[in-house]
C-alpha cells in the first residue's frame, strides 16, 4: 500500500450494531483525514480499521503525506483529522474540521501554528503507551547516574580504577516536574525502585509514595523551593506553555544538590542552554541527559555533542506505540460521535 | 577505634538465654578472629556485637589487618576465622581453627591459597543484600544497552542524530549464565522488567518466568547452545572453578546474536580478554560491561580503558552490606555452636 499526498484511501467499514446507541446511526460515515508520514500511514490504517470495527464506528479514512506542505486540494474534506507532525497546509485545505487529535502528548507546535483553527476542540493522545516506554527511559538514566556509569566512563578515559561509595536509595533524592499521566507514571516507577521521589505540578496531585509539592513554577516561592531543594537528579517532563518556556536556568539549578543531574524529556525550549553550560562547568550540575532539544535534530556545530557530561539521544524517550494509540483514537472518536465527553481535550488558555 | 594487627579486643557480649538451647552454655566464650580491611574493622565489630547478642551467642572478637602478609604472634587462637580478602599469613597464625566464613560470595582466591587449612569447613555470605544490589546494576547495564544509550553516545561522539527502532522488550533475549542466590536473582530482576530471560546452570533450576537450562557448559552440547543461541545480551554471574575458567571465549560468543552485549559480574578468569577484543573487531559482539578483570586493579596500559564499546567498572556491582551480612554471620554462627546444620557452606570439590 503506497501513501500519496491527497490520495484519497476509501477504508470505510460498515460496523454491526454499537454496543450503547449511536446519536449518528445510519447517518453517512465519520470522515477521518490521517495526516502523518508516508512510512507510518499503512499500519495506522490497519490499526484504526481493526479498532473502528472493534468500537462500532462508521469511519472512511483518507490519508495525505505530512512532509509535503503545499496546498493541495484535498480529495476529501474531513470531519475529523488525526495529525502527527502536520504542514500548516493541512489546515488550509482541511476547512470542514469538526475536531483535531494529535497522535501524540505534546501540543505546543500545534499550538504555534498560525493556520491551526482557534475554534474546533483538540484531542491529544493519553498515555496509549507512552508513559511505560518514557518512564523506562528515565528509569535507565537515573539508574546510570545513581549507579556511577558516567563518572565510571569518566575515570575509564583516564585509564582510573577508583570504585565509588554508593549511597543508600532511599537516600536519593529524585524530582519530577510535571505530574500529567506520563509524569506520574515516571514517579512511581522511580518510588517502586526504592529511591527517595518527589513531585512538583501547577495543580496538587497524589501518588503513593511520591512527596508531591504544588504551585507556581518559581524557584524563589516555598512549594517549588522546597521541591527543588538539594535534588540529586532533576526529571523534566513538562508540557511547553508560554509560563514555562525557559524554566530550566540558572535559578532553578541553584536550588538542586551540587553536582545534580537534569533529565530532560519534556521540551528543548524549557532549558536555557546556556544556563546548563555555566552550570556544568561550575560544578553545579555533574552531567544531564536531555533528549529534546530547541532545535531538532540537534544541528552539528552545537555545543552539546562535544560535551562528555551530557548524554545526547535523538527524542527517542518515547515512542507513540501504534496498537494502544489506535485503540484510543477510536475508542475517543466512536464516544465523541456519540455525543459523549471525552477526556484528553486540550485547555487552550493553559497550553496543554 | 583503632584497628591494629594482631591487637585484641576484647568484644566478649554476656548473652541472656538463647531462645533454643545451646550445646555450649556455660562454656567459654567462642573466639572469633575478623581479617579485614582496617577501615572496615570498626563498623564490622559494631554490627556484630548487636547481632551476637540478638542471636544469643557468646563471642570474643579480636581483629587482624587483612593489608599485613607478615607472619605475626596472634594474641588471640580462634575457633572461627571471618575473612574478608586475608593474606596468607593469617592461615599460617591461626593453627586451631575450627571453621572459616567468607565475608563475600566468591571463595575462588581463598581455596587458591596453599595455606589455607583443607580440612576446615568454609562458609560464604549468600546474599545478604548483595544481590539486590548486583541485580541493579546489571538491570540498569541492560537497560542502558536496550534503550541504546551506548550506541547514542557513540552517535553523539560523530554529531549524529539518528533514531534507533526500539525493539519490544518481550522479544529482548537475555540470558543469565549461573543461577545461584545471586543469578537467579538477576533473572528474576530481568524478566519482571519484562525481557525475554534465559538462564542456565550446572544442575537443574526452576525460575518463574525464565526458561532455565542446564548442563555443561560447553556451547557445542545442546542445552548450552540453545541457551546462548542467539541472546542479546549475556550476563556471567558465574562462580570461579577450574571447570569453567575462560568460559568466555570466541566458541561461546560465536552463539549469540550478532552485536550482542556481554555483562561480566562473575569473575576476570571466565574471560578470555583477546577472543573479546576480537568479537568486538569482528561484530560479532556490540559490547561489553566488565566489572570484574583477571588483574585487579585492571593495569593502566590495559587494551579495555581504552575501547569505548567496553564499559569499565571497578568491581563496584555488588558490595558486602555490612548490616545484613553481620546478622547472617551471627545466626550462622550461632546455629553451628549449636551444633545445626548451616547452609553456604562451600563444597572444596566443586569450588563454590
Amino acid at each position: 500500500m503506497v501513501a500519496k499526498a491527497g490520495s484519497s484511501e476509501t477504508g470505510s467499514v460498515e460496523t454491526g450494531s454499537a454496543e450503547t446507541g449511536s446519536a449518528k446511526a445510519g447517518s453517512a460515515p465519520l470522515r477521518i483525514v490521517l495526516c502523518a508520514r508516508e512510512s507510518q500511514v499503512p499500519a495506522w490504517l490497519a490499526a484504526l480499521r481493526i479498532e473502528c470495527v472493534k468500537h462500532g464506528l462508521d469511519a472512511q479514512v483518507s490519508f495525505r503525506d505530512a512532509a509535503n506542505d503545499t496546498v493541495e486540494h484535498a480529495a476529501l474534506q474531513a470531519d475529523v483529522a488525526l495529525v502527527w507532525k502536520p504542514p500548516a497546509a493541512l489546515f488550509a485545505e482541511q476547512r470542514g474540521l469538526k475536531l483535531v487529535f494529535n497522535l501524540g502528548a505534546g501540543v505546543d507546535a500545534l499550538l504555534a501554528m498560525p493556520s491551526f483553527p482557534r475554534d474546533v476542540p483538540l484531542l491529544r493522545l493519553e498515555d496509549a503507551g507512552m508513559s511505560e516506554v518514557l518512564a523506562e527511559y528515565v528509569l535507565a538514566a537515573v539508574l546510570r547516574v545513581y549507579r556511577g556509569f558516567d563518572r565510571y566512563a569518566a575515570q575509564q578515559r583516564a585509564a582510573q580504577w577508583s570504585p565509588l561509595p554508593l549511597r543508600e536509595r532511599d537516600d536519593y533524592r529524585v524530582g519530577v516536574l510535571g505530574l500529567g499521566v506520563i509524569g506520574g507514571a515516571i514517579a512511581r516507577t522511580l518510588a517502586a525502585h526504592g529511591f527517595a521521589v518527589r513531585g512538583f505540578s501547577r495543580t496538587p496531585r497524589s501518588i503513593h509514595g511520591v512527596m508531591c509539592l504544588a504551585g507556581a513554577l518559581d524557584p524563589a516561592a516555598a512549594p517549588c523551593a522546597r521541591f527543588l531543594d538539594q535534588l540529586d537528579v532533576l526529571v523534566s517532563v513538562l508540557p511547553l506553555t508560554d509560563a514555562n518556556r525557559g524554566a530550566l536556568n540558572a535559578a532553578l539549578f541553584a536550588r538542586l544538590a551540587p553536582g545534580a543531574h537534569l533529565i530532560n524529556v519534556g521540551r528543548g525550549a524549557h532549558l536555557v542552554e546556556t544556563d546548563l553550560l555555566a552550570a556544568l562547568d561550575a560544578g553545579q550540575l555533574g552531567g544531564a541527559t536531555l533528549d529534546v532539544f530547541d532545535t531538532e535534530p540537534l544541528p552539528p556545530a552545537h555545543p552539546f555533542w562535544s560535551r562528555p557530561e551530557i548524554l545526547v539521544t535523538p527524542h527517542i524517550s518515547a515512542i507513540t506505540q501504534l496498537a494502544p494509540s489506535a485503540q484510543q483514537v477510536a475508542a475517543k472518536l466512536a464516544a465523541w460521535a456519540r455525543g459523549e465527553a471525552v477526556s484528553g481535550q486540550v485547555d487552550r488558555a493553559r497550553g496543554y
